[in-house]
């Protein structure tokens, strides 16, 4: 049963070296596009010391800031810019640079490394960016320049999980509020830095949707559930959705025990849902994008910390801890 | 492709009668519950009026009531108890009650009657009435019967999709308040005139996490789903997810709707949620327990009307008039 979708396509998998020499690669794209970051946040300004934390945590989509207003701090189109290019950079599978490095590449094989995923999530960001700038603009005093700035910015930090926060985007409303929440579960590309549901996971499960919508027009027809042009098998359908519904419960349990130690429902439950989804700031007053969790209760914290872990290491991997059987081997 | 579950079990269905002759003993069946109902209501000091109204709508788990505080109106034990009784019994399948009078019926068919459904649906419905009565007992100055008379009631009024009050539940702190709102969306079992997602969407799911984990300790075993010892399809299991997946969605782009209104988080995500449900009584101050819709702006309103609608047809049917391919049959 193919619970994690590894590689990112067929056709960049021919590109690609064994597992020993992909580590290696991978390592080294990781290495470049942190440097490459890191300059050009020097060149934009920042100190040797901010642009390298700055980089280490732009690229592994991680969000650490070294100051409390996080990327608000610094005002610069620019280092805004060269943040939103590395974010998205460390969101796409790292299997898609060393592909492009590989000298097997050719004017041919170029466009199929771009795959489904990929365009899915590109697309995506963009689409969220825009709707989200069209409601500040129209909602708030934020001319229409500023908005789409701030927006990409913030809807891109949320939707690759990184976590920074470039203004206090609680200003925009409550209809924005429910976007960001939303936005939570959206993850990058599968082999990418990035945590949360990830864009593969959405994209079977829309298949799934077409399908039943499908059957019920040609009850005789058939349809086969494809993504990049492979077949996807009935149990990974049943184990991406499975997973989804999990995830829900845990944002869920993790929620409603942070409420019992006295916060608020939006400061819980979204407190639960940015900690599950590995993104980092929550909604909300205490919380929120200007917000940070040093007054939280301490259990409110160790449960925030158990739903970091079950959202990185993806729900299953923890859970079979929970089975008999599994110690009984 | 199996989308919806209409018999109750294998074993009550030999003791149905055909099609027609069925919807007929149904009628029969929910004719006499509400009669009993009415009688008993009446017998507990209820008016006439009132025990009809209220009969109609506790079998029917409708939750209409004459009166602004619901049932927080007639202060009775015995007529809260009658009321659970008969919510719980409308949201059981009627399939059962028409089987139970049937003449083939012998004490060895009997216990195959209560099936995997019903009894997860009561022990659950059992299991949340403690625990909620527990929480307000440790919680608050009620005392500990007072608490489970109360917790009991508003419990099953919410899991039968009824929508009954019987105290003000905001009372009881965010906690209560979000496991109320889990519990929108349990539902009674299938052909019964409750609403939600429905006990064996539970059932189906459960199955699906139960065989991802054994499958994770033993790789090569094979575990089918099962429900009352009939196999469960792929494609169902398929179809019951995505089922989930675009409720959640429903809800959550209604949601986002009401706040657009200029309503806050909780009230317009818990307003979605429940009209979605066929509830009834949101969360939070306005449309609370205590409270109801008719502050909330006509967009609100027509927003909510639409969710009702999709929830009670359970989305799909609504959603396959949105495919090109109907329209051009």
């Amino acid at each position: 049963m193919q619970l994690f979708r590894t590689e990112s396509s067929d056709k960049s998998e021919k590109l690609l070296p064994s597992t020993g020499a992909l580590a290696l690669a991978i390592t080294k794209v990781y290495l470049v596009l942190t440097s490459l970051c890191a300059l050009l946040y020097l060149m934009g300004g920042m100190s040797l010391l901010d642009a390298v934390c700055h980089a280490l945590s732009t690229v592994s989509t991680g969000g650490f800031s070294n100051y409390d207003a996080s990327f608000a701090h610094f005002h610069s189109l620019y280092l805004d810019c060269v943040a939103i290019v590395f974010m998205l950079a460390g969101a796409l599978p790292f299997t898609v640079y060393v592909a492009l490095t590989s000298r097997k590449l050719s004017a041919r094989t170029l466009p199929g490394l771009f795959d489904e995923q990929i365009r899915w999530f590109l697309v995506f960001c963009a689409f969220a960016s825009v709707i989200m700038a069209v409601w500040v603009a129209v909602t708030t005093d934020v001319g229409p320049f500023q908005a789409l700035r701030l927006a990409t910015f913030n809807v891109v930090s949320v939707i690759t999980t990184t976590g920074f926060v470039s203004t206090d985007y609680m200003q925009w409303g409550v209809a924005a509020a429910m976007m960001f929440f939303a936005l939570y579960f959206t993850g990058g590309c599968t082999g990418s830095t990035a945590g949360s549901v990830k864009v593969f996971r959405h994209q079977v499960l829309f298949q799934a949707i077409r399908r039943i919508l499908f059957r019920m027009v040609n009850p005789h027809g058939v349809m086969s559930l494809k993504l990049d042009q492979t077949p996807v098998s009935e149990e990974t359908l049943a184990s991406v959705m499975a997973f989804m519904f999990l995830y829900a419960a845990t944002i869920f349990v993790i929620g409603l025990g942070i409420t019992m130690t006295g916060l608020d429902f939006v400061t819980s439950i979204s407190s639960a849902a940015t900690a599950v989804a590995n993104v980092g700031p929550a909604l909300g007053d205490i919380a929120g994008p200007v917000g940070n969790y040093s007054s939280f209760p301490a259990v409110a914290k160790v449960l925030m910390s158990l739903g970091m872990l079950l959202g990185r290491l993806e729900l299953f991997t923890v859970l079979v801890l929970l089975t008999p059987r599994f110690w009984r081997l």
